[in-house]
């Protein structure tokens, strides 16, 4: 076999996953076939399987790279002290998520969306998947904690609710908003950004007087 | 034929709702067959077709019903003035729509979310059930639109964001923790309704001094 270079290989890993994150956004992953993935990455089945044994280890890959990019991303936020404002993080992390695949588009509408309710729906039935899915949700979910501790120590948020409660609700809001774009197409990630600013102006415990400096 | 009464219609016609949603949650929407739900709901074959005439109408009549009983919830709290907090009136809609089918389990968890996600992933697919589900979304949407006004005339909320963006928000944070619970498992919804209050506790604009009246 002829010597290639690191960036080739690289380069047709990329290829790989992104033909089949294309075939399992437009037809999802059970009607999806290898051999429709080979079609649409324009390569042979030797160079295809020289990366991923099947669909498996590809739905599997495609997931673990995206959780990998999350996690990095608020992981870094963790590190700073105050973390970033909340609707900010929210929207520059789900923003250049959505950004770095911005080119996959099927049916008109971005591809990634719709990939990551695909891979949901594959979970009950698939135990390698559910596995890499729970260590990243797990992982972006430490983060998440670690962040919201970080606000709680620098009095931006009340200490008496429990860090990893308000991380699920933040995870929450992020993957029911990539849902939304999945079922009903494209969405601006400011109006995430918005709804989560407009929350936090909200008196949560008894109505402010009308008039006061939130309304 | 023999006459029924209402009644027995009605309870016929949930058994057989019940059933293909226990055979969509354990196996999606796709691996189901008629048979698979005939089998679980142990009727015959005439008995069923006489209700629905194959698995298109079953899953559309099954997310009608979930969204018609959320609607109405949301409806009545945009009546209210002001309307119910709202980390409360997110835990209790969701608390009441998740019990309503607490007696639905599969592989020892409760069906519902997985059957929520199964539904989602069939959208690309499925006409029928996507305008549905865009209908029961829109009219969410609009009820929760009227909620937030609600909020924002009582001085309860900032007046400078759109309220569409704060309902797609929430529907977001309700949504993506039903997902939550189909991928790992069930969560007592005060998970969420802390969350939610939690950050109805963040400054937005600026941080407040350590030891502000929040902290």
């Amino acid at each position: 076999m002829a010597r290639v270079s690191q960036a080739h290989l690289d380069a047709r890993r990329r290829q790989i996953l992104d033909a089949a994150a294309l075939c399992f956004a437009r037809n999802g992953f059970h009607a999806t076939s290898m051999q429709d993935v080979l079609k649409e990455a324009d390569l042979s089945a030797g160079a295809v399987y020289r990366y991923f044994s099947g669909k498996d280890e590809l739905i599997a890959a495609i997931v673990s790279e995206v959780l990998g990019g999350v996690r990095a991303a608020f992981e870094e936020a963790a590190r700073q002290s105050p973390p970033p404002p909340l609707d900010l993080l929210v929207a520059s992390v789900l923003g250049r998520t959505l950004a770095a695949r911005e080119s996959l588009i099927v049916d008109g509408v971005p591809a990634f969306p719709r990939l990551v309710v695909q891979a949901w729906s594959e979970i009950p039935r698939n135990a390698e998947l559910a596995a890499v899915l729970r260590e990243g949700y797990d992982s972006v979910r430490a983060a998440w904690g670690l962040i919201v501790e970080g606000y709680q120590q620098a009095g931006r948020m009340r200490t008496d609710i429990a860090p990893d409660h308000v991380a699920r609700t933040m995870i929450a809001a992020v993957t029911g908003f990539i849902a939304q774009q999945a079922l009903f197409g494209p969405a601006p990630v400011d109006v995430l950004r918005d709804g989560l600013r407009a929350l936090m102006s909200v008196p949560a415990e008894q109505p402010r007087p009308t008039g006061s400096p939130l309304g």
